[in-house]
């Protein structure tokens, strides 16, 4: 085995990406700022139980642990930093009133989410805290719109969902209940047969059946908000979750919204209330995640409503057409006084200017020099290279 | 013990302090930009062994380990960019002429440094690989000087030293060189009576223990050149790295240089040529550390020869006078297209807007409230707050 070979799923990001990632950082962080998010910056690892707290298992599957030398304790490496966000929110922070967040950092998986996935992600994300209302969500949703509107995505499609709607069908029979967790694997593959087979090994209430393949048929446009009204069953918390998506989908008729009720994966299981996926043609994976998650302040002692969303910037980066190399100056190497004030007075207006350093060529994959900077009767001066 | 407790020497970074990091970051990563230094993005974690090829023990003890769960290797959580970097300059990049790379990213420790270190840096630097002579020192240091200067700190003093010295009158006497790392620990805390005890027990050759002590009180201004030559034993190693360093401190007339040859512990201990640190008020550690290692790149199956530095962002931020918030523009909530379009516009110049949603107060600790977006005769308008 190379020294040099890196673990599988993770990479290396050369010159020209890494630029590309550093250019919509600092775009998108330019966003959130413009809106009043204020940014914070979480520890890279903490104890686990903090990291993993009001999380399901999976989650803690996804994340890396490691001793505390200091302490004898597990730590883990962050697997996701909206926890950490809510944390900093409800401990830290400590204020009373709404409060917007946003971060951006390094976050890694113990195992690749996907066949494709990195296991090392550029997290970045904005949250709201302290506010329950739809107006948040709409805040959170359009700034997630806008986020790879700005990154230069077209076309990106908005699916919105309630965990609410598959969660009072499952908890409505005690039978579905007891297997939350396949039931809901079968529901996000759309699995019929499965949950068919299902239903004949495990007496289930009348209806319930019904409900669950109703659920794996309920994806599409607007219209199919009234026909889960039709087909559902008439449970007040499904009622409930019906009219705010109903509500929030008023407010955003300018984009292309749809609905999937069977998608009850999203993100780490800790939402709450409305959840959203943005989704585009050239990415394989969900652009975006984001919803709503009240209840995770709980665990650090204090209930603060939350909403908020997080993208991976380098696979966001990943599906965007490259980057050209900027343009520079060459210049040669030497001890002129006059040298060294033209180098600076250039790189001041931040034009990149590459000294030749004596006895070397020059590599260069990020730039490309089509000037150069040249002594002409004592004075230096910049000209194009022919 | 409560679930937010954070692990000892990690912090989080509230909105303030995250801020001037950001902005620090920025200007540092676009100074290297315009010097031709192009950007990479290593891997948080590495297989151990590519992590600490060609470095002391020192390192890792310093690298967190965790076992991955796709090969069942130990992988280790880098605590330091720059080897990473000389394998990205040795192996993927793979180019003949001179490359100049930067990076920005988090490292770990598994132990603080010092007492005062935090366990979790942001790690920033800038490399020049394929060039052996002093011009690429030279243009090191004077990148790592105008960092700190960027940063607003004043008064920076630049220490040079070559390990040359110190490793070939160690490596000159058997009986020293069996015991290197211990004279080297005795050297770097000037600790003389140590060093008389050492030789009392141990038969040293004659002259041995004069240089070592003489080596101890060798530090101060550019007159210290001169008596190492005289005081030091005559060995052509000794002869060569003083006369790179005098070399090297002809091109740095402009600053205020001095010499430390007892400063043996530069770094982690792969440097090969000259290092050299800055140092200011304000801040009890060093600020910058660099120099070059020429030798890192060989273990990657190419030696290169490379110089280059790395600081702590967070580090350097915690020493600056904190920024002051930001003036933004409080705003209401609504559906009025005409309020949207305000928003959008003034968003767009990058004035901060923020927008209060019903029913609660707004709590900001970066941003303070100076202006309003008000509505008058049906035109949204901006007016200062009284």
């Amino acid at each position: 085995m190379t020294k040099w070979l890196l673990p599988e799923s993770l990479a290396d990001i050369l010159p020209a990406e890494a630029r590309r990632i550093e250019e919509l950082r600092r775009k998108l962080l330019d966003l959130y700022r413009v809106y009043g998010f204020e940014l914070v910056m979480p520890p890279l690892v903490e104890y686990l139980e903090s990291l993993l707290t009001g999380h399901g298992h999976d989650l803690s599957l996804r994340t890396n642990k490691l001793v505390d030398q200091l302490s004898g304790r597990t730590l883990g490496v962050r697997a996701d930093m909206t926890p950490q966000v809510a944390r900093i929110d409800a401990h830290l922070l400590n204020r009373e009133g709404v409060t917007r967040l946003c971060y951006c950092g390094s976050v890694l998986h113990a195992k690749p989410m996907g066949l494709l996935s990195d296991r090392e992600l550029l997290q970045i994300g904005a949250e709201i805290f302290g506010h329950a209302g739809v107006e948040a969500d709409i805040q959170v949703i359009e700034l997630a719109l806008e986020s790879v509107r700005l990154a230069g995505v077209e076309h990106a499609r908005l699916d919105l969902n309630h965990p609410g709607v598959s969660r009072a069908i499952i908890e409505a029979d005690p039978a579905l209940a007891r297997n939350a967790e396949d039931v809901a694997d079968l529901l996000s593959t759309k699995d019929v047969t499965g949950l068919r087979a299902f239903a004949s090994e495990t007496p289930l209430q009348a209806g319930s059946l019904d409900a669950l393949i109703a659920l794996t048929q309920l994806y599409g446009g607007g219209e199919v908000l009234q026909r889960a009204r039709e087909v559902l069953p008439q449970l007040p918390q499904v009622g409930q979750a019906l009219a705010d998506l109903e509500q929030l989908a008023g407010f955003l008729s300018d984009y292309e919204v749809s609905f999937d009720f069977a998608d009850v994966r999203s993100g780490y299981g800790y939402h709450s209330g409305i959840v959203f996926a943005i989704y585009a043609d050239g990415w394989h994976d969900t652009l975006v995640r984001g919803g709503r998650y009240d209840g995770v302040g709980t665990a650090f002692g204090r209930a603060r409503p939350a909403t908020g969303f997080s993208l991976d910037l380098r696979a966001l980066a990943g599906g965007l057409a490259p980057a050209e190399p900027a343009k520079a100056v060459r210049a040669p190497w030497g001890c002129d006084p006059a040298l060294s004030a033209a180098l600076r007075a250039l790189r001041a207006q931040g034009i990149i200017v590459v000294q030749v350093l004596p006895g070397q060529q020059q590599s260069l994959d990020e730039f490309v020099f089509d000037r150069e900077l040249v002594c002409e009767q004592g004075q230096w001066k910049v000209r194009a290279i022919q």
